[in-house]
């Protein structure tokens, strides 16, 4: 069987049957995007992934990145890899039309994204760098720097990087040091270094526009203090010719665990001669742009974690119908041997991955939903819903996600057995890979305390309790299914308790007992997670029972009776013990505060 | 600071407070190891450890093992580092004098192993399997095969493997073809091939004495027709000097996810010339033989994990308290940054590292401990006791401790954000060497069936049952400690939940339930872990609480009150939950069983 990296029917039933993301066509400004165009375009990403990507994901893990002089080397077989990506039009998916965006919804987007990422996630490193630089210059550039640069970054003939992370200022982006100077034509002179910078070089493309974070001189301290800069590798004249190098070196990649095939620098600006950039939206404005930035980086990183973790369940799946190994516990001595995935444990295992994985498409996938109805949405007040759905959900789709995901890819790794363990299988790399989601973008800690310290009191509380109500329509909607209704029952208990959690946090953050709240933020992420996937399944599950009535084909039968049984799985095994880890929270034990510094170890 | 893999002051609290490793030099058998002889093979294996194994821990990663036409070499490094350590004498120190060994209690030799393994597991590999080899010789061979072979491989002269696996003999040994054709003389031709061999081949030793297990033409098929074969590399003559080479030829070696250091080798037997063996112990009893050893090799794996991420969550406290990084949460804005242990979130996760290694750490050490009881117990009663204690732990030992060991690695990762990523720090090659833990000599899912369908019942029960009790020794104790009397009563409770749950699993294993049962094999081994971590904290705990009263040194005073927060962590938040998971497994869900293998994904 060939290696699938994403469940085709199951991306359909997400985009189709869950989301009916055709409805989004019928407005005006996604109207191309049909039901047949929509197939089209995940039946292309699909293929470009399965044919092209996946083809050299070992292979670039294996050549890695090289540094030379300054300059960076990609894998070799990333330069076809990414004249096809161009060719398709792939970078800019979402993006402006008029600058050479697709314009498609993200709804759609996201499944492409899907079958990208699990091919082949550190290729997409490089193509995800551009869009987002680009997208901040589309988003805050003058109409000169969009002339000058974003045309060329959208169709991916120049590359695009993110200089944020210094060496003391990683998950404290407000202490960096990087320092601006203003010169009289309005540019700025650049110096400083910056770190673990993923595409800061690369010989993919002739030139790379950096969006530089940096304090221009005299600006206050931390982040209020903090501008962004484009600082392009090669100056561009003002007519689109090359000029000349601007300074800013590549001094060395990082060694990693996993996606080799990405180049994290070490970047020096300005060390020897002069590196000009131009201020990217408004002086002390850079930290507010860059948040705007960061619900879909984050939204991403979720994806790629995700990703990795369905390829690595469909692999599993794959080796376990294949695999024949020990007799059923029931036959008689001497039986011959069955495949694993008739083994109680190994089922169990494969269960445990597919609901997960697949509530986690649903929640991505519906993270990009949200932004689509709020591109569309004419009313004020219905986009800042949307909004607060989607801050809300963010700190989830990130941190919850990539920490469930790398579980995932180890449970996919030890289905394999012994084999899991080699290089002669992709479950190992999927792991190393995977294991970068749950820090860059901020780490699952800093997701945890976003969710617990800025999303839950979003809007009052507002944006929390809309999330609730989402939740609640499901619940209401499969208690009316007869099968589903006791399923219904335990997710209503689990958001009640959760709603309890959530009202004892809040209080705790106003209170002394704020850093006991903070303690717990990262069990607080856990358990919402935990309640969001128990809602995607229970969602998924309704819809299947519909469709069972309708007598549906062979295939499709064993397809949605999969989601009922798998919504019961979840919700029957995961979501009682969640509400123990609500309990366990409310708690609000204080041991961790407690102890003395010296008491952790001598 | 200095890099250390394992607390002294906690591995000294372990011998000497919680086991009080003295006692068995009351005994004529152990009576050199007096408290002074104990603190001086820890720091011996503490020096040795630091200094030499660990300063090659990345060298040997980087560089890995070579093959080439048959042969493979292994890190340069590790020819010191062997060389020392076979003066050192570390090879055989739990073994027979009368052969090279040094005698040790293995509750000694349980703390050196803790040294070593945290510092450089993978080059431990190539001594423990020498040890193994030379153990089942010890235990099975005849008189001619330990003169010709047993001293050589105690004392490091000679190396050893363990061939076991085949291509589709893994989990199901069974299933093994490898076959053995006896000669006229009494000695066996065998022919076969055999993959995931450990040191199958090296540069380290000039002859390598492999176990292997074969099954004799004409033999029943299944495990009742595996013999044990002793098969040099190259043959012994009777007076001891080197023979001709024996044609058991390595193919070639595995390119691994981590233990790079370690050459894991297919190997062919008879492929070209005669590859001959002697019988090992008797006809078609092999895998009696390997059953004896089977116990030993767990706990070994076990402590592997276990060291890695005692090692982990050193590297991580050291970091945490020299980066600064953020301000405190509760400081007015612009603040400095402080040391990230300070942060609620790491002082969290650092917490749960401690508890989980430290727990882990005495659960380990105590497992030697019963087999030192038992090799100095005389009656026959009492042996047995001892016997079906360790029998029951071993899965845990093994199964569960690897399971949380990767888990803490992985938070050890975290606690450095990107750096932690890199190969500049431990970090990420402490997880990568600490995956295979769950998955050789036995995945953990054949740990939790050995619990599950063989531990449980053992002796009728009474194994189970006299491990409760040890339990509840603990608990009483601890309801006597009027700070520790309400963590007591959680501990019962899950004590009590955990019996429930048991008997439940009893019950449906002996019905048509099962495969129920077993599909809840895993989490079973969960919360039983769970439990006994519990314990073992409580029981430090109550020793803390106590030595707390003699008004100690300050230092200590930060430690046993370490131990005292210590234990309310882990038995406030985590045996809350486990008692959900134990819930949910009496519940018996068959979701994974009622599945239809066409629903998983197309």
């Amino acid at each position: 069987m060939a290696q699938e990296v994403a469940d085709r029917r199951d991306v359909d039933f997400v985009l189709h049957e869950q989301l009916e993301v055709e409805q989004l066509s019928r407005h005006d400004h996604f109207s191309e995007f049909t039901r047949k165009t929509v197939d089209l375009i995940v039946s292309e990403a699909r293929n470009l992934a399965l044919k092209e990507l996946l083809s050299c994901q070992r292979e670039a893990d294996e050549e890695g990145c090289t540094f030379d002089s300054g300059q960076v080397t990609v894998p070799k077989a990333f330069h076809r890899a990414y004249d096809l990506f161009r060719q398709g039009e792939w970078i800019a998916m979402c993006d402006d039309p008029a600058w050479g965006g697709q314009g498609m919804p993200r709804t759609v987007a996201m499944a492409a994204e899907n079958y990208f990422n699990g091919a082949n996630f550190p290729f997409m490193l490089h193509n995800i760098l551009i869009h987002g630089a680009g997208k901040l210059v589309e988003r805050f550039g003058t109409d000169q720097q969009k002339d000058l640069y974003l045309k060329n970054m959208y169709t991916g003939k120049w590359g695009g990087s993110m200089l944020l992370t210094e060496p003391e200022a990683g998950s404290d982006v407000g202490a960096l040091t990087t320092k601006a100077v203003k010169n009289d034509d309005g540019t700025y002179r650049i110096s400083g270094s910056k770190i673990f910078i993923s595409s800061g070089d690369t010989d993919l493309v002739k030139n790379i526009i950096h969006p530089v974070l940096a304090r221009i001189e005299g600006a206050p301290a931390g982040t209020a203090g903090i501008s962004l800069f484009l600082v392009p590798k090669f100056r561009v004249n003002k007519d689109g010719t090359p000029g000349e190098f601007n300074d800013i070196v590549c001094t060395g990649i990082e060694h990693k665990m996993g996606i080799h095939g990405s180049p994290t620098c070490a970047m020096t600006l300005g060390g020897k001669g002069a590196c000009i950039g131009t201020l990217l939206g408004e002086e002390n404005k850079g930290m507010r742009a860059m948040f705007v930035m960061m619900n879909e980086a984050r939204l991403h990183v979720g994806m790629q974690g995700f990703a990795c973790a369905g390829a690595s369940y469909l692999n599993a799946l794959n080796y376990a119908r294949d695999r024949v190994q020990g007799a059923a516990l029931t036959a008689p001595k001497g039986s011959s041997g069955i495949p694993i995935i008739q083994h109680p444990d190994i089922r169990r295992t494969l269960l445990s991955m597919k609901t997960a994985s697949e509530a986690m498409r649903s929640l991505l996938f519906y993270v990009g939903f949200l932004e689509d109805k709020m591109t569309l949405s004419a009313d004020k007040d219905e986009k800042a819903r949307y909004q607060g759905l989607i801050d809300v959900l963010i700190p989830v789709a990130k941190g919850y996600v990539t920490d469930r995901a790398f579980e995932l890819c180890s449970s996919g790794l030890q289905v394999f057995g012994g084999y899991g363990y080699t290089r002669e299988y992709p479950q190992e790399q999927l792991l190393r890979d995977c294991r970068i989601t749950q820090i860059y973008e901020g780490t699952n800690g800093i997701q945890a305390m976003d969710l617990l310290g800025r999303k839950l009191g979003l809007n009052q509380g507002q944006a929390f309790m809309d999330l609730v109500t989402e939740v609640e329509q499901t619940i209401g909607a499969a208690k009316k299914v007869t099968e589903l209704a006791s399923l219904a029952d335990t997710l209503e208990t689990t958001l009640n308790h959760l709603k309890e959690t959530a009202g004892k946090l809040a209080g705790d953050l106003g209170s002394k007992n704020i850093l006991t709240a903070f303690a717990h933020a990262h069990p607080f992420l856990d358990v919402t997670g935990d309640t969001l996937m128990g809602w995607m399944l229970l969602w998924r599950a309704v819809i299947a029972a519909r469709k069972l009535g309708d007598n549906p084909k062979k295939k499709d039968t064993a397809f949605y009776q999969g989601q009922v049984t798998g919504a019961r799985f979840f919700i029957s095994t995961v979501l009682p013990v969640a509400q123990a880890k609500m309990a366990v929270i409310q708690a609000g034990d204080t041991s961790a505060l407690d102890m003395a510094d010296t008491a952790f170890g001598s």
